[in-house]
């Protein structure tokens, strides 16, 4: 009795080995839904990068000449300063892994490390930025009703403004974090599934 | 033919419905390694609830009279103790979930929404948290320098020993939401492998 079915069985994969077809059906789509994943982390690295590298140089800027107060003499915008450079560089780092990964295909370390790499480290830097990001707004304000800022506003309005530029940093190392924590959830999911 | 399960066809469970079986073992070692996680998580979770009232506590009780500063005319302390008090209140609640689940074997909203509830407000508290305590830290250490503390080296005294307590909860917030992200990475495998 010939069932709507029947012509499969004269095919060449489905009878041999129906749980691998159905294993390569899910890899095609993993594949392009990863690489359009990954193309967003990119952007969000990317923005991550443009932001804190402009409050880097922001803050380095902060000062006019020894009878202006510099970022030098406060330590929460050392702080700032430090912190800025720091997810700037992984930013960096994390966007050449991120164009080597669609281009090529595969991941830069292996990829149960890389996924738990980017994830620690999007989290340790997130934590690490926001603090500085904190500590320089709680300079600021408290610098906001003193002599310094009466004296010259510049200064205070140029690391309002570095301070403002690094909580956008967050916002986008935090979405990165996000998209990388998502990552290692999927391919701990996959990983015990499809034995990758 | 008498077979050593033959007793068991008695019973009511495992005749009908033989896969659960199967997940009935798997389950009742989850169950004990659920447990054993639940209950240092509720270790964590009061160190953090400890930490957090104790250090609303030393803010609120940081004003020694008009003539004195106060915690209500910096903006930064004011952050520190309204994060910490919300802190210790959810890691109250928190402790309240974690015993109900040790006794009862179930949690008290349907387990998916659980896990991710635990692990979202984890995370966002914990950057709460450190946020406000590095905020509080840069104020306390401007301040050290000024008149304020100079006339009054008791409060400067108490806010920085109110912040440092902040920090002693963050880290074992922090370590809650290491073990909630782990639970949900955990159910996230688990749910898809044997359909909980």
């Amino acid at each position: 009795m010939p069932s709507p079915h029947q012509g499969l069985r004269n095919g060449e994969t489905p009878p041999r080995v129906p749980p691998h077809h159905h294993h390569h059906f899910h890899s095609t789509v993993a594949v392009q839904k990863l690489r359009r994943f990954n193309t967003l982390i990119l952007v969000f690295r990317f923005a991550a990068f443009c932001f804190c590298l402009t409050s880097t140089i922001f803050m380095a800027t902060n000062s006019r000449g020894s009878n202006y107060p510099s970022w030098r003499d406060f330590e929460a915008f050392r702080f700032v300063l430090a912190a800025n450079a720091i997810v700037a560089l992984y930013s960096l780092a994390e966007i050449g892994v991120s164009v080597w990964e669609i281009f090529r295909g595969t991941t830069v370390l292996p990829e149960i490390v890389q996924v738990w790499f980017d994830f620690g480290h999007d989290q340790a830097f997130a934590y690490l930025l926001l603090a500085a990001d904190a500590a320089g707004t709680a300079l600021a304000r408290t610098l906001g009703g003193s002599d310094t800022c009466t004296d010259s506003n510049a200064f205070c309005v140029q690391a309002d403004i570095s301070v403002a530029l690094g909580y956008a940093g967050f916002v986008f190392l935090g979405l990165s974090s996000l998209l990388s924590g998502f990552r290692v959830v999927c391919f701990m999911v996959l990983g015990s599934r499809f034995h990758i």
